[in-house]
């Protein structure tokens, strides 16, 4: 293990290490003006929800660790306190990125990037008419932590008005990720398109309570075959199935095979048990695993 | 476009929206502990950096949506203000998936999702053994927003020591974002694996200013072939090639075997050469894009 000290190495360093393992991070693609009707367009990954009601969204122009400058989209907010905070997707990535250069004060992003100005109905900064989805808000607060190079500037936003593109929306009437297609930040030059194989699922354990990895018998939490996956998704059920269950599954020719087959290596068996619960398991029956796995030799 | 106004749907409606589509949300595994020392570890994906000097992470563990109740989480860093914010990398989703299910308080989400417990170095929650990256952290402000559920609870972290597993590194002495493997949060059920062909990378526009894709010739802006992203790219160059390198780049046998072809069909031409560029471009080579886009017919 790597321990850091952040006081021990220089902002830079602790800046690259943050970024590097603090990730994806979501981008606001930030629409503000200042006083005079300049506008001004830039992207933050230091960016997320925090609660949906009231719903609060927070970004921070962070002070540039490089000279210790402040962001226009800082300076913006503090004169005129509205935002509207879009979101990206793989399609605009790279207008985003070239929105992201360092133009003068008084430079507008959306001009430089190629990017459609689409008035906005409450807030005064205009929202961007490819964007999947865009937040009119006002600006509760700045919060500044620090005031050197690097030091946060907490944006805190509640959102007035909510856009989403129809397109976005799956047949269940939810955003489906596959079709909202957004790119997140990651360490360096990286970034990371959430769609394709990079997506799955896992059902929530909100509602039921699994009896833990703690309740999972030694013998199969110590299994050389099942990876921590493995046991948090055992761990996930609420009840074993019963004796009955399991004896009745000992009937099936699988079972019966494996008993037959390895009748004097118990080792054996237990392999290929876990093996085929395994199997079953990341499938998907949970059940049908632990009915496996519980399988007496 | 759909327009929401958040005062007029249901908070849990507008939370799926939001949750929809501000992702991917990186994942804070949360360890803390109450007055008398129960632990409690569990996920957050209202979470992110914020700044690097002080190094500020802040999570939210709002107010549940269903009932308004708060979380143990919350509970615990009121008592004993700090924690370790955990990264989640692949290996470890289920067992931090059933780290959510709402086990009663005190009881030890280490211990239901078999993961392991290291002591910290300076604050008294312990670390998650098997995490890529783990922050001990102080908590400097817990920030209310709203009483209901649904609401914020800003939970500003300033990072004490950092640690880091040696494997994440790459050659050059950063975090090499294929070796993290980290995991982040979609709408509902979804999550994201930043990793294999979800990585890539845009090169940081920052020390150079693009002329922006205001200073693209209108032919090549309004082209059939290029995307947004095409033009994006394009926008990014600093400065166009000379007269005398678009010349030079004419003698080209592709060129010159464009010209004959198409010597009676411009259209074509314009079309076939920005096929060509389009697929220079996205190869990596600005320049050479530039200098096919710009020749003449």
């Amino acid at each position: 293990m790597k321990t850091i000290n952040p006081k021990e190495i220089s902002t830079q360093q602790l800046h690259s290490y943050l970024l590097g393992s603090i990730a994806p991070r979501p981008i606001a693609f930030a629409s503000t003006v200042d006083k005079v009707g300049n506008v001004n367009l830039s992207p933050f990954s230091f960016f997320n929800i925090f609660g949906s009601n009231p719903p609060i969204l927070v970004f921070s122009p962070a002070r540039r660790v490089r000279d210790n400058s402040t962001k226009h989209s800082l300076d913006n907010v503090r004169e005129v306190p509205e935002v509207v905070i879009n979101i990206v997707n793989y399609e605009m990535v790279e207008q985003m990125s070239l929105a992201s250069t360092e133009y003068e004060r008084g430079i507008n992003e959306f001009v430089k990037s190629g990017l459609t100005e689409q008035p906005s109905i409450i807030v005064k900064p205009p929202r961007i008419k490819e964007a999947p989805a865009a937040f009119e808000c006002k600006v509760l607060e700045v919060i500044p932590f620090g005031e050197e190079g690097g030091a946060a500037n907490l944006v805190v936003c509640e959102v007035l008005l909510a856009h989403f593109k129809e397109e976005i929306f799956g047949e269940n009437g939810q955003i489906d990720p596959f079709k909202l297609d957004a790119v997140a930040r990651m360490g360096g030059d990286w970034y990371c398109r959430a769609n394709g194989t990079a997506l799955f699922e896992i059902a929530k354990p909100i509602r039921n309570k699994g009896i833990g990895v703690d309740n999972i018998p030694e013998e199969i939490k110590n299994s050389i075959v099942l990876t921590g996956n493995n046991l948090g998704r055992l761990g996930n059920i609420e009840k074993l199935p019963s004796k009955y269950e399991i004896e009745a599954y000992a009937k099936q020719a699988t079972i019966q095979e494996m008993k037959h087959r390895f009748k004097n290596d118990k080792e054996s068996f237990v392999f290929h048990l876990h093996e085929y619960a395994k199997e079953v398991l990341e499938g998907g029956d949970t059940l049908t695993a632990w009915k496996i796995l519980l399988q007496e030799y």
